[in-house]
């Protein structure tokens, strides 16, 4: 296959190593947390993280709604309060895996997190002001600004009117019982629990309340799902299925190998779906060719990763392959063969962690 | 030049990228914070962030000491403490501008951060233990383990008795006025304020005084300039200086390529040195043909960055290339040519930031 323009069959570029070197995955080790430690949940910039005065800073709602809106932190503070882990990644997860590889944020697999996030229901800041029955989307505005496929924007990026009233929605001021850190969004973020990251406007600025449906960067030309010809197709919105096992044994610093000896061997991991919770986790320890099902734990939450677990009998020194794939209540499930598309987003297909047993002493 | 072994001309191989992915380098534009907001302070884990739990963990001190030691995290709380602005800075940043590149976590020049550490002087917990005369070194042992360079092993490295003595070394257990995160080290680890990272051993398991100089992989083999001929040299100890600027106008997110408008710019950044405070920051804007002196702040810390500013009229369109260079009180500064070596360890080159300057509307 020739690579399309925009990607490469060869190794990672400079350009994608600056990317790689700003942005970073989280360790997968770090599986292990329930809710993820701030500094080990992934994070994307797309530009630079914004110097934001939270003192001076106010969020401003305007547009089609009866009454314009600018609330403080302190005000935002003081309305009534939601906490949630929601489990976030990132839709472009994945597209380093996929060959050719679209040239951008070369994520592998650690794209992910679970923040517990709290702030106010988007619905209540709309409901006070009163959309207008002509509104048919919400634009949140971050003030994060640059360059992207050569235009200037502020990122930003609209929700259907359903979605935004919906109890997915969240103003969310604070991560993990602390003020939003500067890289997460301070000091106000939108939450879109079950949805890619990319609807999770960093750094709020304005919420505008449109009549027609926003066609701007972020959601007419970023993140949609286009084939090899570049035809821009569905729009991306919630995440689909996908596991991970927390890496077994120990690694080698330079490789990432994974080693480990003779004898049981404890295999968790975690697994979430924006589609429904998920059902089921299997286990293979043969690159795919059996499976075998996964021991449960409860959901983190409705919206966040869920706990499996796995006890596998490595009793022969050799090479090992071990994956595991998450089903949804939705009957959404993994794929084998990565889903290719030109700009790599939503490749969740099923992780290859590759192991050595090592024989006893 | 041929590449020697390990080393590479070409682009970023999986194996780089995998280190990239997991570890993170500090976002420039957090060169805004005087001390850095965890999360975005650069990370490097040799092996994986080990699980510890923190109320049953104890630290052994023992080897050539009067008393063997065993004390608890509350014990260590109950000592006296200090807090210090530390800038801590890898070994091996600036290995990936190198060429050939050293294979290895492919650092541009990112990874760097200042922590607000707290801890107990190392020298109190020494002199309770009662270090005897023929102790020459301290062996700090992580709890991380892994294998590198064919060689199991948990991290680990010494420093000499008179180090180990002195000022610069503290047991800490917090970061930014917080219990340390997983990730730099929880529940404590040693800070060796002014040396490169490797000294810095987190995860502090055991502190065993030796009477024998340590021999061991992070000191003979990692950690040590070598010659093209893989001939090992000097121990790596203390920072060498370096400036970087806070990359100014806005960024492209794919090239991270800076953009800004005619008129006057006032760029800022910070600059470090192990060896000695900094005493002088000069700014080029001409890819150092030509060097004005900067403004400086005050340090940070005795061991830590010192802000400087520079107003640059940028009245012609066009491209440039701004760099900043630092000089410390011992006389060191940053070179033009980069510092090569076989490992890639300690490259202070002089920073080069590429602007294009846009037209007035």
């Amino acid at each position: 296959m020739d690579a399309p323009a925009g990607t490469s069959l060869g190794d990672v570029t400079l350009g994608e190593l600056r990317l790689a070197a700003r942005n970073h995955g989280m360790p997968l080790e770090a599986l292990r947390y329930a809710v993820t430690p701030v500094g080990l949940h992934y994070l994307l910039v797309h530009y630079d993280i914004p110097a934001v005065d939270p003192q001076s800073w106010r969020l401003t709602l305007g547009g089609a709604v009866e009454r314009t809106l600018s609330p403080s932190l302190a005000d935002l503070r003081a309305m009534p309060a939601v906490t949630r882990p929601v489990t976030l990644e990132c839709a472009g997860n994945g597209r380093a895996l996929l060959g050719p590889r679209p040239v951008s944020q070369p994520w592998l697999t650690e794209a992910v997190g679970t923040g517990e996030w709290t702030g106010v229901p988007l619905r209540v800041l709309l409901d006070e002001a009163g959309l207008r029955d002509d509104c048919v989307e919400l634009l949140f505005t971050g003030l994060d600004r640059g360059l992207e496929g050569g235009v200037e924007q502020n990122y930003e990026r609209s929700l259907p009117r359903p979605d935004a009233l919906g109890d997915d929605a969240i103003l969310a001021y604070e991560l993990n019982g602390e003020p939003l850190p500067p890289q997460h969004g301070a000091p106000l973020r939108l939450v879109m629990a079950g949805w890619y990251g990319m609807a999770h406007v960093k750094w709020l600025g304005t919420i505008t309340a449109l009549t027609e449906p926003f066609r701007g960067y972020q959601q007419e030309v970023g993140y949609r799902l286009y084939d090899s010809e570049g035809k821009a197709g569905a729009r991306l919105t919630r995440m689909r299925p996908r596991s991970l096992t927390i890496p077994p044994g120990l690694p080698d610093f330079m490789t990432r190998e994974r080693f480990l000896d003779v004898g049981p061997c404890r295999l968790e991991g975690r697994a979430w779906s924006g589609w429904g919770r998920v059902e089921r986790v299997e286990v293979s320890v043969d690159g795919g060719c059996t499976w075998d099902d996964a021991q449960l734990g409860e959901p983190v939450g409705d919206r966040a990763w869920r706990g499996w677990s796995y006890v596998w009998q490595a009793q022969v020194p050799g090479s090992y392959v071990i994956s595991s794939r998450a089903t949804d209540a939705a009957g959404h499930t993994q794929p084998v063969e990565p889903p290719w598309n030109l700009k790599g987003y939503a490749n969740n297909e099923i992780e290859r962690v590759p192991v050595t047993v090592r024989g006893g002493a």
